[in-house]
């Protein structure tokens, strides 16, 4: 474990810390949120050199699923609270029993960690899934699919942008797939593909007193199960479909007893909106909030798990548009970063601090406006030539 | 001098370090801008409980006049800029000669160091100022006076917020100030007080290479020698008086060569635009600009010395309005600061981790909008709120 001094002061006496489980670029963005709140800020990372750690005062460097870590994390901290779903039920019921204030609560977050049990709770409350199964064989995914293929294949638990998806066109396949190992608890889950017109996100805050508030419903645009491109507000949907989205996430927040930052991600059928995802946490589909909304999702996020009042979720502009920058063959980003800011005054660039590596998030763009064609064009174009995809 | 390990990554490999002398409030929001750019920030503290200290992963501690603390500060770092006016030239010249890049340069900084070499300088070129005069005695600024009183009288050196300037109604007053001790190479000088329609500031960013934006011209309001209230933009500024204090601006950054933020306050005396002092750095006049502008003056601060290319300054909505949160008799800011997030999901609270001492700037607030007459209104009541002026 990290030495961590005692005189290291994070906030005036009478403000709160919050110590948050994870250092990704989640939980970089929430600290800097805390700057402008006031509020402390401890990290738990796994290294020094990662995203959060950076730029945290307070960094205590161990792993998410060591309780001794955990207890040690939430040490003078008035909230623990999470950059991501990997730390293990057993590990959390040992923080929360050494009297650690852990929001959202486990028993919230445990849907966010296990699909299964998330799709039988939705389902059971009337709220609309795609058509789903828990199987147990191959032969199992082929009843499901009863002809009808592909399907897709899930693990109920240890997925993570994309991993631990598969779309499935045959009974062989699904064998091939269902031959790998899962991780400990986990089950499959075989669900029908949803033909969806768009993939929408439906993002609220909770607090522990039951107020939430509501961020405009944006379109996301998945590349490779990874989100690619944001647009807040969802460009086409209707107040009706926009409001029945909301009230989705509304409700599945005060069902599951969220505190927090909720993401519900939906399929949009054109005549249904079905619930794909929840993750209890920032979320990649609320990252146009900083530039674009009065208040950012992880201002808000630390205003929920503290039980502050939560700020407006209101658009700033009549569009956000944030498109994600996916690490290229390029392994330094500065000499693009500067061309790009001279190209584009407006642009908002964010950057994690971490290494490149095909594939990875790097960072984020967003522009604000009113021209949502022009939005696009100049977010893509930004994130494409930061990444080396194009050279002008 | 603190320990710093050299485990301590603040950014990629590939981004740039800026190092920041001085903790203060300043450098917490330059910090919490970094964040986004992605450069690392290293910040040169006198105490591990400074503002900027409590969130900031690289400190160093140590005085802002100690050429050994800031040779430290200055190693691996790409450049070194400043969060006050306080670092004697001496020790500027030291740390230049041992190959730092200090940015605004040595030679800018010493206008914004020294009023009366500043009022030469732009005398000279023509800039207009408030009728001026060095005084060695107090029959100097009798007959400066000739007369009419009150004058003003500055030290040139040492003072801040306020400190070093007082209204002068009578000879006797002059002896009784002048009987103080002026700070090492300080001289007096007397000025005429300026009968003002209002105050202005006005910001530009430059860069090393020369490229420059201007902020829109403020209004603002100083209480006791301290700002308490900016509006942006200045209302009731006609195009061509806001288009004359911008370009003073430009015409100082590119005059003295600055870079990095400049702000100039001016006296607007409904027919001339008078400068009233200057500051080389971000500014309490630039506060509004997080949530008011598409870039805040504390990024474009760290743009310009970094010489990346600007960001956009302008307006993101008709009016922003920041008030400074000025410490008052209520020690814990926390309760009040609950019922304010209740009362206005809209306000952007901004707290600075000081101690609260009566007089001390300890926060500001933002709103934005269109009716600033209803901006002005939540503001005050906000600021005063938070302070225990009122109650509710």
């Amino acid at each position: 474990m990290d030495h961590h001094p005692s005189d290291v002061i994070v906030a005036a006496s009478d403000f709160p810390i919050v110590a948050m489980i994870g250092g990704g670029q989640l939980s970089r963005m929430t600290a800097q949120a805390a700057i402008g709140l006031g509020v402390g800020f401890r990290v738990l990372a796994a290294t020094a050199s990662e995203s959060a750690a950076q730029v945290s005062r307070d960094v205590r460097l161990g792993s998410h699923d060591d309780p001794v870590a955990l207890a040690d994390l939430a040490v003078g901290a008035h909230v623990v609270t999470f950059d991501h779903e990997h730390v293990p039920q057993s590990v959390l019921a040992e923080l929360v029993a050494g009297g650690a204030v852990v929001r959202p609560d486990p028993s919230a977050l445990i849907y966010a960690q296990d699909k299964a049990l998330m799709r039988a709770r939705l389902s059971e409350a009337g709220i609309a899934c795609p058509r789903w199964a828990i199987a147990a064989t191959p032969d199992d995914v082929d009843s499901f699919a009863g002809g009808q293929w592909p399907v897709i294949l899930k693990t109920s638990k240890g997925g993570y942008d994309g991993r631990g998806v598969w779309v499935i066109d045959s009974c062989d396949q699904a064998t091939e797939v269902m031959s790998g190992q899962l991780s400990d608890g986990a089950v499959w889950l075989v669900e029908e593909k949803v033909a969806f017109v768009q993939e929408l996100a439906a993002q609220v805050a909770r607090s522990p007193s039951g107020q939430a508030v509501a961020y405009p419903v944006v379109r996301t645009v998945q590349t490779d199960g990874i989100c690619t491109e944001v647009v807040a507000p969802a460009p086409g949907l209707s107040d009706e479909q926009a409001t029945a989205a909301q009230e989705i996430a509304l409700r599945i927040a005060g069902l599951l007893g969220v505190t927090g930052m909720l993401a519900v991600e939906l399929f949009d059928t054109g005549d249904q909106i079905l619930v794909n995802e929840l993750a209890m946490r920032p979320h990649n589909s609320g990252h146009w909030s900083i530039d674009g909304a009065v208040t950012s999702q992880f201002e808000n996020h630390l205003r929920a798990v503290l039980d502050l009042p939560l700020g407006s979720p209101r658009l700033r502009s009549r569009y956000a548009v944030m498109v994600n920058v996916i690490g290229g063959d390029v392994p330094d980003l500065y000499p693009a970063y500067k061309h790009l800011m001279a190209r584009d005054p407006q642009l908002r660039v964010h950057v994690y601090g971490k290494a490149v590596r095909p594939g990875r998030k790097v960072g984020h763009v967003t522009v604000t406006g009113d021209d949502l064609a022009d939005l696009l064009a100049r977010a893509h174009h930004a994130a494409d030539y930061l990444t080396g995809v194009i050279d002008e």
